[in-house]
C-alpha cells in the first residue's frame, strides 16, 4: 500500500523500530517523529548501568542522532517536542515546541502512538522534596549522578523493588553508597514466585543493601539542620525512618494513556491503550505499540501491561508492516524478562504461580538445583529452576531460573517451547548443547520436563516446601535422604535420616502407615528414594527442590526485617 | 510390563542410563550391566580437560563406583568383562572376565547393546607405533599424560581435526606442547560450513596451534637417533614431515557393531545398528542406544551416525521405558554440538550445506554478526551466526554460531525451534530474556528470523561470500557502504565506496544498468542501502553477512598451508 505520511509519537524502541521499518519499506512515506525529550532513540535498559560507572561513556546510551537518522532513513525527527492533542476528525497532531514554545499542526494518514509508560509517583506526603528522582530518562539518570556528586551522597533509598528498582540498588552500591531498598510487598521482583526471589534478596543483603520488605512508604520527611546533606527522612508505616542521601523512586510505570485517552481512543481494562491482533487502536488510522498499550499475556491470554523492550521492538516493525501490508497479527507477550544482581542471574518467562491463579489456570511446579554445566568441570554452580506446566496437557506455562551462570539460556529456551506450544516431553527431548563447559548430557532444560513427566506418569508425587507444614506429624514422616556430612550443615526439624545408599536395607525402619516426605539437597536422590519406596509399599511424596527450595521459602517466610 | 531380567553391554552414557531409569522403573529387575573397560559411568568428555589440566582432579572423571551403583540402584556392574557373543536362540552373552580369563554365559530377558563407537585407526605404514594414542577412555588419557611426563616431551601431533582432535590440541598446547593438528579436509569441524570454521582456524593458529589442513597423513616413520624424545614423524602425502613426541590420533570413531552383526542383527546403511522407532533391533529381546546405532537425523531423515552424549543418555533412558512400557518414539537427533576453542566458541544444531545438499534438500542461508549484548554495555562482542532454512516453507534447518561468549544460547534455541518445526517467522518472533549485560531488544535469534523473513517476503535478495567472483565486473558493481574508517581496514577488490549516510544524495553516482552488490561489516548496513536502491529502481544484492563473512570465507579459501 501506497503510504505518504507517518507520524510517530515517541522516538525510542518501538516507536524508531516502527520508523526506520517504515523507511525500508517504503522510501516515499514522509515519516515525523515526535519525541517530548531531547533525546531519541536512547539505550532506555543501560542507564542504571551508567549510575554505577559499569557503562563509563555516557555517549554510548545514544545509540542515534536526529542527523545520523536524517541521513541514513530521511527521518524527520524532533526531539523537545510534545504532542499535546491529536484531532483524529482532521488527521492531525498538536504539537508544542519545547524550545521555543510554538504550537502547530502536523497532518498524518497514519500515527503511531509509542508514548511508553511514565514512572508511578502516588501522592505520598514530601514525594516532590530535592533530591528524589525517577529513572526513565537520560535527564533523570544525569539529575541522580550530579546530585550523587554535588552532595557527595553516602546513603541512598531506592523505593521499590522492580527490575530498575533493583538495578538502581545494586548501581548506587557500587558507585560506593549505602543503599536501603524498600518494598511494600514482602518480595522484590514480582514475577518471579517467593522461593525463588530468596536467593536474590540474600544476594542483594551480603552486597550491602539493607532490605526493608513489606513495609509501604509513609511519607518523605525534611531531616535536620544537622544532616546537611540529606534529601529526606524516608519513613515508613511501620514508623521506621531511613535517612538517605538520595532517593530513587521505583515504583513502577502505568502507561501513557493522556494522550489517547483524551482523543477518545478506546483503553483496555488493564488501562493501557487497547489494540487489536494487528496493535490498531479503535481509530483505523491510529496504531500504538510498547509500554502504553495492553497486550494479551502469550499464557494466560488475559489483557497485560507488559513493559518490556524487546516487545515494544517488535511491536514497532510489526506496526510498519502492517501499515504497509499485508497485515500480521502480534502473538501476544510472554513476559520473557532477566535481571542481573550482582553475581547473580534471575530470568522468567510466561507465567508465575501468582498469574496462573489470577487466571484460574490449573499448574503444577517442580523445583530443581541442576549445576550450569557439567559438576566435574571447574566452577559448576547450581541454577535454581522452578518449572511450571499443565498437569492435564503437559503445556509448559512458565519458568523461572535464577544463578550466578546459565540462567538465561534456559530461560530463552523455555520462552521458545512456550511460544511452539510445546509439553513438557517435548522439553524432556530438546536437543541442546552439550560440552563439559556449557551444559550436561542431560541439561537442565531437560532435567526439569523429565521431572515434570515423571509426576505426570504418576511415577513420584511431588510435596511442595510451603505444604510442608500442613501434614500431620502422627501421619507423616520427613525422610532425609542426604549423607551424613550434608546433614551436618542443617536438616529439616524432626525429619528422619537414612542415606540413600543405605535406604535399601533399611526399609524396615520406616513405617508403612505414615506418608514418607522424602528429601535429599535438591530433589534428584529423593526422586529414586521414592521410586524405591513406592514400589515397596510405601507412602511417599518427594519434597520439590528439596532442602535448597524448602531453605529459600522458609527463609522467605520467617526473615523479619 | 513386568520384567525380570535386563543385561547391558557398556556401562558409560546409554547404557549407565538405561540401568537407573530400569531400577526407577522396576525394582524388582535383575539389572547387569558389563564393561570391557575397568570404569563405567565415567566423564567421557572430560578426557581432554584432564589432559591440559584443566579438570586437575583426575577422579572427577569417575563418576559413579560400581560399589555405590550397588548401594544406590541395585545395580550387578561388572567393569573387564567383555560380552564376545549373542546367544539370540538361547538368550544368553557370552562373557569373558579380562581379569581372570573365565568365559560364562548370562541368561537376559531383554538385552541392551550401548557398546559405543571406537576411534578409526586406519592401516597406515607405522601407525601402531609406541607413543601413538587414541582418546577414548580412561586408559587412553593415563596412557598419554604418562608417555608425556615420562618422555618431558615437547611437541605434539593431532591428526584428525573433530571435536576430539580439536579439544585434544587445544589441552596439549596449554600443557605447554608444541601441537600441530593435521587433518585430511581442508577444514575442521566437519558439522561447520567452511565460512563459519574459519575463524577457529584463526583462533588455533593464535594461540600457537600448526594447522596442516587438507593434507592426509601418508604414514609415520621412526626419529632418527639424535631425536630421543620423538615418538614419531608423522609424514603427510605433500611430503611435509611433522616430528611430534607424542602423537593423538582423532581420526574419528566409528559404531561399535561388530558383536551385534556377529549375532546376526540387522547392520543399517549408515553402518550402524539398526534399530525402529523404539530403539528396538531386528531381534525383539534386544535394543540398542548411543553411539553404535544410527538414527534417524532430525533435519534431513535420513539415516546417521550421530556419536553424541546427549542423544545417547535420552536413548538410553527411553529404551528403558519402552521395556517397561508404554514404549514412545524416539524423535531423531539433529546433531546439537558445541566446542570451545580457547576463547571461542562453535556451536551447530540440525543440518549444514553439505548435509541439505546430500539429501537434496532446498536450502537458504543468511549470515550476520550480532552482538552477543547489547552494543553499549562493556564486552559486546560479535558473533558469526549462519541460519540455514527453507525457502518454501521457512523452516529452520540448521543454524551455526562461533564467537567469544552467547553462541551457545542461541543454539539451543534454534535447536528447540527445530525440534517444534517453527518457521524463520517464529524465530524472528520468539520473546528472550533481554537486559544489557545478557542480550539485545532484538536477540541475534530474532535478528536471523528476521533477515531470513525479509529475503522470503521479497525484500531483499542475497549473494553469498563465495559468488561474488561468479558475477562479471561489467555487468555488476561491489558497492561498501560502510565508514571510510572501516574502509581503511581493508576492502574488497574494485569496490566503489559510498558510505549509506551518503547513499541518498549520491544515487547518480550508481548506474541503473549494473547489477549492484552491497555490503557493508556485518549485512545490516547494506540491507538498508538495498531497500533504498531497489525503491529506487537500481537492481541490488545484500552480501549476507558482508565484509566479516566475505573475510573469512575468502581467508579460507585462500590459506595455503
Amino acid at each position: 500500500m501506497t503510504v505518504k505520511k507517518v507520524v510517530i509519537v515517541g522516538g525510542v524502541a518501538g516507536g524508531m523500530s516502527a520508523a526506520t521499518r517504515l523507511r525500508r519499506r517504503s522510501e516515499s512515506t514522509e515519516i515525523v517523529v515526535f519525541d517530548r525529550g531531547p533525546y531519541v532513540s536512547f539505550a532506555n535498559c543501560g542507564l542504571p548501568y551508567h549510575l554505577g560507572g559499569e557503562i563509563a561513556d555516557r555517549s554510548k546510551l545514544i545509540v542515534q542522532s536526529p542527523e545520523r537518522l536524517r541521513a541514513v532513513f530521511n527521518l524527520d525527527v524532533r526531539p523537545n517536542s510534545e504532542v499535546t492533542a491529536i484531532d483524529r476528525a482532521a488527521r492531525q497532531v498538536v504539537v508544542t515546541d519545547r524550545n521555543t514554545g510554538r504550537v502547530y499542526r502536523e497532518d498524518y494518514e497514519h500515527l503511531i502512538l509509542s508514548p511508553g509508560a511514565a514512572p508511578v509517583v502516588p501522592p505520598l506526603p514530601g514525594i516532590d522534596r530535592p533530591g528524589h528522582f525517577t529513572l526513565r530518562t537520560i535527564p533523570d539518570m544525569d539529575g541522580i549522578l550530579a546530585w550523587v556528586r554535588s552532595r557527595d551522597a553516602k546513603t541512598a533509598c531506592v523505593v521499590g523493588g522492580g527490575y530498575i528498582g533493583v538495578e538502581a540498588a545494586e548501581q548506587l552500591q557500587h558507585l560506593g553508597l549505602s543503599v536501603t531498598l524498600v518494598e511494600a510487598l514482602r518480595q522484590i521482583l514480582r514475577p518471579f514466585d517467593p522461593e525463588m526471589v530468596e536467593p536474590v534478596h540474600q544476594e542483594l543483603r551480603s552486597h550491602g543493601v539493607e532490605l526493608r520488605l513489606g513495609h509501604a512508604v509513609a511519607g518523605f520527611e525534611a531531616a535536620g539542620e544537622s544532616e546537611q546533606t540529606l534529601a529526606s527522612v524516608v519513613t515508613l508505616k511501620n514508623g521506621t525512618r531511613v535517612p538517605a542521601d538520595v532517593v530513587i523512586l521505583a515504583l513502577g510505570v502505568r502507561p501513557e494513556t493522556t494522550l489517547a485517552a483524551e482523543s477518545g481512543l478506546e483503553i483496555g481494562p488493564a488501562r493501557g491503550i487497547q489494540v487489536d491482533e494487528y496493535l490498531r487502536t479503535s481509530d483505523p488510522h491510529v496504531w500504538a505499540v510498547g509500554d502504553a498499550i495492553e497486550v494479551t499475556h502469550g499464557v494466560t491470554k488475559r489483557p497485560s501491561l507488559l513493559a518490556l523492550a524487546g516487545p515494544a521492538n517488535r511491536q514497532g516493525r510489526l506496526v510498519a508492516d502492517n501499515i504497509i501490508g499485508p497485515k500480521k497479527a502480534y502473538p501476544g507477550t510472554l513476559g520473557t524478562a532477566i535481571v542481573r544482581v550482582f553475581g547473580l542471574t534471575a530470568a522468567c518467562t510466561g507465567a508465575n504461580e501468582e498469574l496462573l491463579r489470577a487466571a484460574d489456570i490449573p499448574f503444577a511446579a517442580v523445583h530443581l538445583h541442576p549445576n550450569q554445566h557439567a559438576g566435574y568441570f571447574p566452577g559448576a554452580k547450581p541454577i535454581a529452576l522452578k518449572l511450571l506446566y499443565s498437569p492435564e496437557s503437559g503445556a509448559v506455562l512458565g519458568a523461572q531460573a535464577v544463578g550466578p551462570d546459565g540462567a538465561d539460556k534456559r530461560i530463552d529456551v523455555f520462552a521458545t517451547a512456550i511460544r511452539a506450544g510445546m509439553t513438557v516431553d517435548d522439553v524432556a527431548d530438546v536437543e541442546l548443547c552439550y560440552a563439559p563447559p556449557y551444559g550436561s548430557a542431560k541439561d537442565p532444560v531437560n532435567l526439569a520436563g523429565m521431572a515434570a513427566q515423571n509426576t505426570r506418569a504418576g511415577l513420584v508425587e511431588s510435596v511442595h516446601w510451603h505444604e510442608l507444614t500442613g501434614f500431620d506429624p502422627t501421619e507423616s514422616l520427613v525422610l532425609d535422604v542426604r549423607d551424613a556430612k550434608e546433614r551436618d550443615g542443617g536438616a529439616i526439624p524432626g525429619s528422619v535420616h537414612i542415606p540413600l545408599g543405605e535406604l535399601r536395607h533399611r526399609l524396615a525402619e520406616l513405617p508403612k502407615d505414615k506418608l514418607i516426605l522424602a528429601h535429599c539437597a535438591s530433589g534428584q536422590r529423593s526422586y529414586n528414594a521414592c521410586r524405591l519406596l513406592a514400589q515397596h509399599g510405601f507412602r511417599c511424596r518427594n519434597l520439590s527442590g528439596s532442602y535448597k527450595t524448602w531453605t529459600a521459602g522458609t527463609s522467605f517466610q520467617t526473615t523479619i526485617d
